[in-house]
């Protein structure tokens, strides 16, 4: 073993994400110390863009907790979204429904507001480094050890070690083959996602079912916004012209109501990969695993953010009351407590991207039956309900 | 054309199950004379037994309009449903939720109500006629040949015809290939079902997925009950002995609560088969398809007798419509209005059943995300009322 010096803390955090840093904070609160790293820079992190649509219980852990208000001042209140099929679209009032919104709000501004919080009330996270491995995450002082950004080698122990380092965990992989369970769901078609500059078509989203595939109408800033299209699972961001991706919107969009988009220029393209994924136990040893170490959702429900954070709130909880309250049964939980939440999302996101998109070899009966499913939902304060509660987010 | 007696009426109806009685029924009620003739006895009809659960407005429409009330005085109110897995129950209660119940009523009953309330009437119903073909069906006065009981050659014109003769129709394929729509669903599995003499295990329905499968424990009386447990598709009534049967039932129901079936020697055996299937137009000319003409549904949803009921309800407005007020233009609609109905139902039917049975092949994620649906939908208001007001029926 290489000679390092040892840094003791009480949480080691692998992942500075908005799940590594909202846990950080939260122990925080509680006089818990904690550290946290990430082999991303800040910078890195910041431009990462991601989609970010916030449950209200995740703006109310960010306002409530301190972290900050930003996003009730900079993001833009959701009251519901449009389900569109048929040439028609279709209000699900969200406030009406379930007395709920959602808040449209970048997930990288999510993570500035904690890199903020943490910086502000001197957390200890560590961006940049390299060379990143955990040790003894059975035994009573589990290790982190890595290189910082100048080059220092650093080792850190700690009482319970977090892995919360996203789709690619090294943490998820301590956890013993046969002991590990492990879920995959692939799906036969990608998003094809871009940046435009242009006013707003749409107030709120718009999710989109049509013959031709899935469309969703998302807004970002008063004059850019992001839209995305079902394509193949194989397409690259090179496939499509400026020409075809517009082209392909509108026909989605179009309909009844003669509802256009409105075009301006093409600032990035991206294709997101669909994949559903959960490992379970979330547990093992002193390691804890949170988001997306642990689980991957299609973006169709946009719960991965909100997944993560429902996590971290449950694993503050936990952490809490084994290292204050020497309630170390309290880890037994962990992982049920998070699982229940993580499979209900897992069914929404499974049944939101089967009941809108386009399956390739679909039979004629399950295209009209899709469109008597989502008739189903729309007519009904019960089934529209459904949806409100699962999309704003279940209590806790 | 072989010489024949020809007897005139205004609707012409093939079959006289509970939907082509019930359409003679509705009928005769607004002063509309029709005939309705069946290729099986009275007899066979009564002896052929199926699952009942009515819906409210089925319930509705056999008291309202007179056929009878015997279905409240012999029939079960059934105030809810068990979902049942995990080895626990999980009530859905159809009255505090939606306001509604359904009715425990075997269909052999319903048909004999409706065939008394015709003879009663003074009805013209003809069962057990042989070499049945229906003529002229873009005309304006097809027709329909028959042989009768005693061996008489008949004809029949009138100004509609009615296709309700089932699941292999012959008035069906009278709409040519190049008009017509059909779309199909197999499913990899079947429901072995027992009539057993044994006193209720439960008193109302129980829908149980379990790892071996689904299984449905129904009533039929105070000595003797319908069960039922999914097989392989090709599984005939054969291949299970009686010791086997009660083993799968049991396993399948089995839970923590320590719910037993009470067991007792099985009368009958069947094999039922799941098939999903519409027909579209189900108007073309002068002729009009309803139930399982044109529609078959698995049974797991209970909505086949139902929504042939609800065909006929808007069948008669229809043919009310054109003959009485000479709005021919009402018969345009008939196809959009019994399908809006139809494609829910198939939709319901379809998640009922995915949603409870077990399909060989099934990745883990997918039987993981089954159990998260189930969840969703017992630990939620609107998922719950959301099935209930699909089960007791969609308002009209």
């Amino acid at each position: 073993m290489d000679q390092q010096p040892i840094t003791r803390t009480t949480v080691g955090i692998v992942g500075a994400g908005p799940a590594g840093l909202m846990l950080s904070h939260l122990l925080a609160l509680s006089g818990i110390g904690s550290i946290a790293i990430d082999a991303r820079t800040r910078t890195e992190i910041e431009h990462t863009h991601r989609a970010g649509i916030l449950e209200r219980d995740s703006v109310r852990l960010l306002v409530d907790t301190g972290v900050s208000d930003r996003v009730l001042v900079e993001g833009h209140e959701h009251k519901g979204i449009d389900l569109r099929f048929g040439g028609i679209s279709h209000r699900i009032d969200f406030q009406s429904l379930v007395g709920a919104s959602t808040w449209l709000y970048p997930q990288t501004d999510v993570f500035i507001d904690l890199a903020d919080a943490r910086a502000r009330d001197g957390g200890d996270v560590r961006f940049g480094v390299t060379d990143t491995h955990v040790v003894d995450v059975t035994g009573s002082t589990p290790g982190i050890r890595f290189t910082d950004e100048d080059g220092t080698r650093h080792e850190i122990r700690c009482d319970y070690l977090v892995g919360a380092d996203g789709s690619r965990s090294i943490c998820r992989r301590e956890v013993p083959e046969a002991l590990r369970r492990q879920y995959f769901r692939e799906y036969p078609f990608a998003w094809f996602g871009i940046l435009a500059q242009a006013p707003r078509s749409a107030e709120e989203l718009v999710y989109a079912r049509s013959d031709e595939g899935f469309a969703l109408i998302s807004q970002r800033t008063d004059t850019v916004q992001r839209m995305y299209f079902q394509c193949d699972a194989t397409d690259d961001v090179d496939r499509w012209s400026d020409e075809q991706i517009w082209d392909q919107l509108q026909t989605r969009l179009a309909g009844e109501d003669g509802f256009q988009l409105v075009e301006g220029p093409i600032l990035e393209k991206t294709v997101l990969p669909f994949r559903s994924f959960v490992q379970e136990p979330m547990r093992y040893g002193n390691l804890l695993l949170a988001g997306d170490a642990a689980h991957t959702v299609p973006p169709t429900g946009a719960k991965g953010l909100n997944l993560a954070l429902a996590d971290v709130r449950v694993l503050a909880e936990t952490l809490e009351l084994a290292i204050l309250k020497n309630d170390v049964d309290a880890l037994d939980g962990y992982t049920a407590r998070a699982l229940d939440r993580v499979w209900k999302a897992q069914h929404f996101s499974y049944w939101m991207t089967t009941m809108l998109h386009r399956v390739d070899g679909a039979s004629d009966f399950d295209v009209a039956r899709q469109l008597g499913e989502l008739r189903s939902i729309v007519e009904s304060d019960a089934g529209s309900t459904y949806l409100a509660e699962a999309y704003t987010g279940w209590p806790r």
